[in-house]
């Protein structure tokens, strides 16, 4: 099994930077982290041991009379790889990524049923499938990301409740583990997408960002000072459950006016339905009408960018995010565009003062790219200590960062499965 | 001028764990801190030799044959005072209080003018007025907090704005040291109050809660992973501005539907006049005509409760506080009793799941605990590094610690003006 590097908070600190903000100098990292240079070359040697790490030509970017030119340390990203996989209870799908969470390859496998055995069963054979892509992923992937949509219990490796896969009370991490030989680590799969986000994607370089999920239902991911909000009590980003409805109907949840009862694809798809008069209009039809022009079907889509641009106001008249992505499923996508204008127009006329001046990004996202979220998080929990801060990663160089990670999770794996 | 003592990370985790959660042991503040024994004494040292700090009787309480016993490190919390004001449109609230930000005297001073020269003119007389009830205050009182409504810039000292004051870009914070000869921090005073009850109230020994506060506005402080929420635009807390009103009018904001403009005083007794068909009737006479059982007037602090109770529960939807503390200023509080019970039931069918088990705490908190909070916010300028996390503050000895604190903001100091 692999060995564990990072068990102290400086070796984690120091990796965790590399990784995300690399390749850095040894003197910026102690600049950024606050740790002393000689803990820094402590903390890195290890890693540049084991292969993680290695010492790129020195630069010239240093002062005249600076001293000797500082040799950045970069991540040699195929060190390690890791397997990530997103459960929905109609099919799995996967990717194999390097230590950067950039997807290698990328394999579906459909589900046949949603009972905890079969999706176990499916999950060992669409794991194998991809270890087999490369005779190196077989060596040298070590862990196994899972995301699944409901009230997932991280530390104990247990789904609490999954109402898509109606599971309840399911041990999924063990489950996985004995069934794959990997390590497996399982979170909801919102916070995963914006543990890839906040590591590899749209969040690095800022302390505080929010993601919003656009599809089935309206799911939010919530950064804050630099850490992912967990809830006291398990739940937290449930953004679909704020109340600016009007008069809709009650939501599954029990409460009135909520945001997904209004926006979500059943409610939006009975809408349209109802206001075109065709009772077995599908989604795809649906958006097809709007986009032709159908006043009718439009004002449904209207409606459903009201309520989310109002949640979205909400959230951030709360926390103040720099910046808010916004993403979706397939459906969720394609009917983006035709609520995107009240989107936005109903956020601004309901933000606090300042808090209108938060980006709003539109990013697709894949399903692809909700496993490499999976991903992300095996690659975190592998990396860090679980609960430690890692001081530095929170403000450091945002700008520069930023921009060179813009547009990072759009490259395409190679696909197994069609 | 009094010299700072907190000049390294681990001096300000010492310190503030002594402060917030003490009498402890060096060997449990290394536990809690991951701190080496050796740095906490040694970080623990110059706060005895400034007589901030005293080692106590070795206690009992160590196992038999654990070596010595501990000799716990308490605050001595007379060696230092602070000045707390709050300041309304209509008055200046201050206190003088000791280390624990415990209130020792109080005084008030009606407002003339809400001019920002005549405001520092009334809070030097206010200030001279309470240092002067005890020579210690003046000898050992170098500190002053601000808490303003509105948007405060606390890091350079200048009051943005602020709407019941009509103040624009008013450098606060210089005008009152110039005008004091105090070293002076000022913020907003909904985060005051919510620093005050994470430091040394209820919010002692959990990580995350929010505090809520009924009144003219109504307001929020949010405490995640041990920090308040600042908002990466300078917004944050606006549990007023979410939308959850069916067909109010307009708010002041520019939404519609706001908590506030259903639930706010204002509205509330503009909604209460029209029930009552008395246009000239007070907010204390329709909280007299409530409690007298006038249905058309219980209906409007019912549907306050309501809007207060959805907001609530969008909030703990989002946010997943451990606790909510409700509070309010005078009509706010005389009112709650009127809306509690709807305000409950209301966050109950609205909050997700989990996010239900969250307490909710009424605490009436007079204007001179808000005075308090500005206290506690110099107090905790001056002994934390801006910005700099505090380790081991977070979960530590929560218990134990919150149930010695429960109340401790209750005790009344003593009246210089009546």
């Amino acid at each position: 099994m692999h060995p564990r590097l990072t068990s102290t908070p400086a070796a984690a600190t120091v990796f965790t930077m590399v990784l995300t903000q690399g390749p850095v100098s040894r003197v910026e990292i102690a600049k950024r982290s606050g740790l002393s240079s000689a803990a820094v070359t402590k903390a890195a040697r290890p890693f540049i041991e084991a292969g993680y790490l290695e010492e790129l030509e020195a630069t010239e970017r240093t002062a005249p009379g600076a001293g000797r030119p500082a040799s950045p340390l970069s991540i040699r990203p195929e060190r390690e790889f890791f397997c990530g996989v997103k459960i929905t209870h109609e099919e799995l799908i996967g990717v194999v990524t390097d230590l950067r969470a950039q997807p290698l390859v990328s394999a579906h496998r459909p589900l046949a049923t949603t009972s905890a055995e079969g999706v176990v069963s499916a999950l060992a054979e669409l794991v194998a499938e991809l270890l087999a892509a490369d005779p190196a992923y077989g060596e040298r992937c070590h862990a196994l990301g899972l995301a699944v949509s409901g009230d997932v219990d991280k530390a104990h490796g247990v789904v609490r409740y999954s109402p898509f896969l109606q599971w309840h009370q399911v041990p999924l991490a063990r489950l996985a583990a004995e069934a794959t030989g990997l390590i497996v680590t399982i979170d909801n799969d919102v916070k995963s997408l914006t543990v890839a986000e906040q590591w590899f994607g749209d969040g690095v370089g800022t302390s505080s960002f929010a993601l919003v999920t656009v599809g089935v239902g309206i799911g939010c991911g919530l950064v804050v000072n630099d850490r992912v909000v967990a809830g006291a009590h398990g739940v937290a980003g449930e953004i679909g459950h704020i109340p600016v409805g009007r008069d809709e109907p009650e939501c599954h949840c029990g409460g009135r006016g909520c945001v997904e009862a209004i926006a979500g694809t059943a409610p939006l798809l009975a809408a349209a339905r109802a206001a075109s008069g065709d009772a077995s209009l599908t989604v795809e039809a649906a958006i097809d009408a709007a986009h032709a022009g159908d006043p009718a079907v439009r004002e449904v889509f209207a409606r459903a960018g009201h309520a989310i641009g109002l949640a979205m106001a909400a959230m951030a008249n709360l926390f103040g995010p720099e910046r808010i992505i916004v993403t979706g499923d397939v459906p969720g996508l394609a009917s983006y565009g035709l609520f995107e204008e009240q989107l936005n127009r109903s956020f601004a006329a309901q933000a606090f003062g300042a808090a209108a001046d938060c980006r709003l990004l539109l990013r697709p996202r894949s399903f692809e790219q909700w496993a490499r979220g999976a991903a992300a998080v095996a690659i975190q929990q592998h990396f860090t200590l679980e609960g430690a801060p890692l001081p530095g990663l929170r403000s450091a160089g945002s700008e520069a960062t930023g921009a060179t990670r813009e547009g990072s999770g759009s490259q395409r794996p190679r696909r197994l499965t069609k």
